[in-house]
């Protein structure tokens, strides 16, 4: 516990005492610039940089020879490997590929198949919007068949398992509160009425702990291009358990999932594992910029880097209501760091116009309607000075009423 | 008709009178190396380094900020539209999102949902086997409601229709053999039985005439990294009539498909038109690869560009019967460049080793089991002159016997 009143000098400290301070030098950041934006896209590394021009320069020189000559075709698997320390999972298991949207249409309508004497989807009515979409597309075309039933806690959606569920599809963190759910108990409870288990961990990977192999859940997927830093619009993940995997063809069958990839067989025989959610052709060029990644996430010690994450939150947090709660922020986010995921969101009179006027500090974060503030951490990069010097900056816009200025009316993203 | 023998002056002479000849100025070249592989990855515009540069640029920067400050969101939009004419669609028809396989399923799916009384999916049994794939997914995914039936010829495809067909989910042209089909006849077949049509035109778009709004057919998709040039493993395009995008919900929900994105609304409703099947975040960095081709195609006139890779192809047959034809090379795409696609495909003996053999001649082009040769002709930048040096060059490996040497057992893909 520090000893309050909270200054700079614990910042210091704080940073002094970081073992993965020097993290921040792979990464290509602006100076005076403090991006609190992780929860939306992650910090790009230096490396980026030479990945692309070497892209380039394949695509010129190799063109169709990059297919053997390169790489391309493993990097969804290398880069599953890269990242599976930090979800709690085994290399072999995850594969980077598509966008969240399409890996949870892949994983949900994977459980369905399994699971298919039952159709009800279970999920969190303030579940991301795309996470809800895709299993309202399924519903739809199921004319009839499937059914989305809504839950709002955990203890709700634990109550709410029965042998009707054939999935429950879950977010790990609400997207706006920041709430963290715990993946293990709701997973026990959904397998022990048969409910297989879909958890997307966007708002958690690569910032605080993800467990999905202890979890025991069925699947996961999860954005890449937030915390785990592929780029943007980078490729997200997809995870299975072994025996889930091998469980039934995936819904989207295409050539890359097949077990003989380049084999050219008329007839689809899905890869053995993870593979078969790899549908089509690599997004190359994205993965090539994500390559640095894999020098990156298999250095980080995942218990160090979310103790990080736990202290610049835990410092965040702290800092909000000694700075700035009498000017009226509430902080939203939960105070245990075990039901926090990567941002920290908070209340505060003029929210939209309060992001827009930290962009003119140089704080870069983000707004949700109707009144919250999201400050996502990456442990990667920011520092506690840095967390300092956000919370200095928005007292300033907040005491002087900065935000009141005509010109911060417009609303942001 | 050209004169026999056909020589360098030919070409030369078909160069100078090449209204289209400059295009090749805005890509990078590779000095000496000719390449015949725009089936398998289309060359590189000049400013895509400059576009690379801006991307990384913006990730550093602006962060999240790219969501709203730059055009991020709407390049599925100005592609497709950017494209639209060389497939001769109207802009507002076509995105570009995803790969080939999941725009096949979105397609796919979309029809089986409003033709849903019926049960059949028809496809070429020489499909490209990834949109095979696709289909037996669904098969497998639907427990016995669905089935796949496969033929071979467009006569058989005709003869085929009947009530029982949903959609017919065909490949414009054969990937192996460079076969062109009749897109509007085969359509106009199906549509007498109420059979709905997807094509698959990732062989032809940006090479031969593409006609999808007066072929009628419902729906289309397309390779963007082939003859479109979106760059290795970039993305693909989708295309639908207005009235069949309408008609339905997509079968692949997402938000960036929502009625009102970043309305952050629970519940899923459609964008009108073809926005809906853009699912999930767009591949902001494939895409921003992809810009320079916003001022590339809009500025070509498909006929001038399909009249030139006839004139192309006409010449590469001609010069291949001519010079390697007594060697053993035997041309198997069709004769008439109305029944052609974007590559020219012929029989050698020991083709494998020939490809391998032309790599180091600096002629790139593929091979496909168990004896066939493509070239991939890009109109963009290949000239007569290279198709007649890439002639000059295989007829010395086959004259020479220089594709026997060990080295080249290799079989490539």
């Amino acid at each position: 516990m520090l000893a309050k009143p909270l200054t700079r000098k614990h910042a210091l400290a704080l940073d002094a005492a970081d073992p993965l301070a020097s993290l921040r030098d792979l990464f290509e950041l602006k100076p005076g610039t403090i991006f609190m934006d992780a929860n939306s896209i992650g910090p790009m590394a230096k490396a980026v940089r030479q990945s692309a021009e070497g892209l380039l320069d394949d695509w010129v020189n190799l063109r169709r020879r990059g297919w053997s000559n390169r790489q391309w075709l493993d990097m969804p698997s290398r880069l599953g490997d890269a990242i599976a320390p930090v979800i709690g999972a085994d290399p072999g298991d995850v594969v980077v590929c598509d966008s969240t949207t399409i890996n949870q249409f892949k994983a949900v309508a994977h459980c369905l198949a399994i699971n298919h004497a039952r159709s009800v989807i279970l999920s969190q009515s303030g579940n991301f919007p795309t996470d809800v979409h895709v299993i309202q597309g399924m519903v739809e075309a199921s004319r009839g068949r499937l059914s989305l039933r809504f839950i709002d806690t955990e203890e709700e959606a634990i109550a709410a398992m029965d042998e009707t569920i054939a999935v429950a599809a879950l977010s790990h963190v609400d997207y706006r509160s920041g709430e963290r759910w715990d993946m293990k108990r709701v997973t026990e409870a959904a397998h022990a009425k048969g409910v297989l288990t879909v958890w997307d961990t966007s708002h958690s990977a690569g910032a605080v702990p993800v467990a999905l192999k202890a979890s025991r859940t069925d699947m996961a997927i999860g954005c890449g291009y937030k915390y785990l830093c592929t780029g943007p619009g980078g490729p997200a993940y997809i995870y299975a358990r072994k025996d889930i995997a091998d469980a039934v063809w995936p819904a989207l069958a295409g050539w890359m999932g097949h077990d003989d990839v380049f084999g050219f067989a008329r007839d689809f025989a899905p890869h053995p594992g993870i593979k078969r959610f790899i549908a089509g052709t690599p997004a190359v060029a994205a993965n090539e910029l994500a390559k640095p990644l894999l020098d990156i996430w298999p250095k980080i010690d995942p218990e160090k880097l979310c103790a990080k994450h736990k202290s610049l939150t835990d410092f965040l947090i702290a800092l909000l209501d000694q700075e700035c709660g009498p000017l009226g922020v509430e902080v939203t986010s939960p105070r245990g760091h075990e039901r926090r995921g990567g941002n920290v969101s908070f209340r505060a009179t003029g929210a939209g116009s309060v992001v827009e006027a930290l962009v003119d500090q140089g704080v870069i974060s983000s707004f949700r309607k109707p009144d919250a503030i999201r400050f996502g951490v990456s442990p990667l990069v920011i520092s506690h000075q840095d967390i300092h010097e956000a919370v200095a900056r928005l007292k300033r816009i907040l005491a002087q009423k900065i935000w009141k200025q005509p010109k911060y009316k417009k609303v942001s993203v």
